[in-house]
């Protein structure tokens, strides 16, 4: 633990946006610091039952995905989409807080997203049920992954 | 089973390049045809103890990540990185079999990375393996996970 404060990175490597580190935050309203040991967190979810016409257009695609990571609070800074001939669009938003990826196969009704998020600013889930929402997806299965995991020290007990 | 071969959407939907479909491929040399029920498989891995020149540098991480792309042989669509300050390094490499991400903290050598591929052409962990030689990682831990899960019909036994 103290190890990792005298290094100084953890604070002042952020690649987020705003007042946030990857392992130090303030808890809303107070000085209570608390720590984690993953970097990131990152949503794998499974949207069925979309409509064809959403999940086949590459600009409604666009848009929704842009505005699930604005919804989100994170903060934009590329986007890239591509539309598949004869169907499916894939693209991705690269967010300062790590991305959003979809892929879409309209003739299934089916998209494919993952949410990825550093920090502890943006709930990866804000976008993700924002996501949810906007394609109309009948179900929705999604699985969470800590990503980057850097083992604390631990202190010796009874030793 | 029968109700997805007689929609006809498995077979003529693809979105990856040459021969292959979703759920039905030849294997190597012969006619055999079998059938997965996911549509694709997504790696995440995490890369340690990585050079952080390399992993700073956003042409060569954007050079390593195309080249992994192609060296699975994958068909790049899109590219696009971007550098973070003070340090790091974001990017996606968008194929026509889902996509390549990567997200880089040169401060700790640590690197997350995702491959994500549909169909039977790509092998995700190709990919995976290369960039693993490529940033030198000391040590890298992986997980696959299953995307686009549809249930096939099963028999009835005893009824």
């Amino acid at each position: 633990m103290l190890q990792f404060i005298s290094m100084g990175i953890w604070v002042t490597g952020t690649r987020v946006s705003g007042s946030d580190s990857f392992l130090f935050w303030q808890t809303k309203g107070g000085n209570d610091y608390k720590m984690s040991n993953s970097l990131g967190r990152h949503v794998l979810a499974e949207m069925y039952g979309c409509s064809f016409d959403t999940l086949n257009d590459r600009e409604k695609v666009e848009t929704i995905m842009v505005n699930a990571a604005l919804e989100a609070g994170a903060e934009v800074r590329e986007v890239v989409f591509h539309k598949f001939s004869p169907q499916g669009v894939s693209g991705v938003v690269v967010i300062s807080e790590s991305h959003l990826a979809i892929h879409t196969w309209p003739e299934l009704g089916y998209a494919a997203v993952d949410v990825f998020t550093c920090g502890d600013r943006v709930n990866p889930w804000d976008a993700c049920n924002y996501l949810t929402d906007k394609f109309q997806a009948g179900h929705m299965t999604a699985t969470e992954m800590k990503r980057g995991i850097f083992e604390t020290q631990k202190e010796a007990v009874n030793l």
